[in-house]
């Protein structure tokens, strides 16, 4: 997506270890505009999917899942994140590791809004190990729903995740894939 | 606004200790029609106070402060929860006692994102004592920013937040102000 792209070269700041700073209009201050075209993208990719509902993780995944959500005409879920492993009766709940934090979460969703029904839209800012992705995943597996494709923002086609994910077979769209980062300055695949 | 009073008369749940539980709409799964509508109402609300950005607090107020910021044509910014004191020169910071959980915890927004030339529309999902909004008021005034307005979904005005924000001269709208609850059902102010 090329407004996406442009924002990034804009605004974006390059940190060492790889860290891409979108505070600007992504994950802090927030893009209004831009987050409708997100929604309006994925829903343009994802539209004869027969999604029912899109699912996010607490914080960052949400303003842009509500726009596809809005787009695609389906309820929005967020999963929440706890650090508490113990176990309700009324959530499903996997666990995610954190690289950047170095400790294990758990992210949480109640077990009325996911179902066996349900073909669902996983959207997230960020894909780059892919664990907080293979945790979403895991609370579908859980309520039987189907996980009819992903959406991604910022993709960091460096690590791993997304090479992983879409060799189990997942339907991965991600609106600005990064190759590298060279001299502060960021490369995108074609 | 009659739309989210229809919401929550038919979905919200009262539970003991004058707790609405909107999960099904507001603040878990989310109606993204709803939101799009909550936030044109806030638009029509404060349209003509001049607002250069939509200030909420992270995590149930970014739905509809992003909603409400797309109508207004303005960025939106929400502040972050952290346990931390540790003050950090890039931020302005305030302290925020939770009633519901007994502890005080920071919000934290970065310095790049308000200044003495914004006013500021504050969205957030709930007024009950109204300790979240004196907190990002309180980051207004650290930045100089001038607080044009606050937009509430839901004003529990049996508690005393709103009566003592509104008698500092805070200009406050709330979509549906609940008078009480009686014997589980919810009664709204006229």
């Amino acid at each position: 997506m090329q407004l996406l792209k442009d924002m990034i070269v804009e605004y974006g700041v390059v940190l060492p270890g790889n860290i891409l700073k979108v505070d600007a209009f992504l994950n802090h201050q927030i893009n209004p505009d831009l987050f409708m075209k997100m929604g309006e993208d994925f829903k343009e990719y994802f539209y004869d999917k027969g999604i029912t509902k899109v699912l996010t993780l607490e914080v960052s995944g949400i303003s842009m899942a509500l726009t596809t959500a809005y787009h695609l005409g389906v309820p929005m879920v967020f999963a929440k994140k706890d650090v508490s492993k113990i176990l309700d009766e009324e959530v499903f709940q996997a666990p995610v590791y954190s690289y950047t934090k170095g400790t294990e979460y758990q992210i949480k969703v109640s077990k009325s809004y996911l179902s066996e029904d349900d073909r669902v839209l996983i959207i997230d800012d960020f894909l780059a190990n892919g664990q907080a992705l293979a945790g979403l995943i895991g609370l579908c597996e859980q309520a039987g729903s189907h996980v009819a494709g992903v959406g991604i923002a910022i993709e960091k086609a460096f690590q791993d995740g997304g090479k992983r994910h879409r060799a189990a077979g997942v339907d991965i769209y991600s609106q600005a894939r990064i190759k590298a980062f060279e001299d502060g300055q960021v490369v995108f695949e074609d």
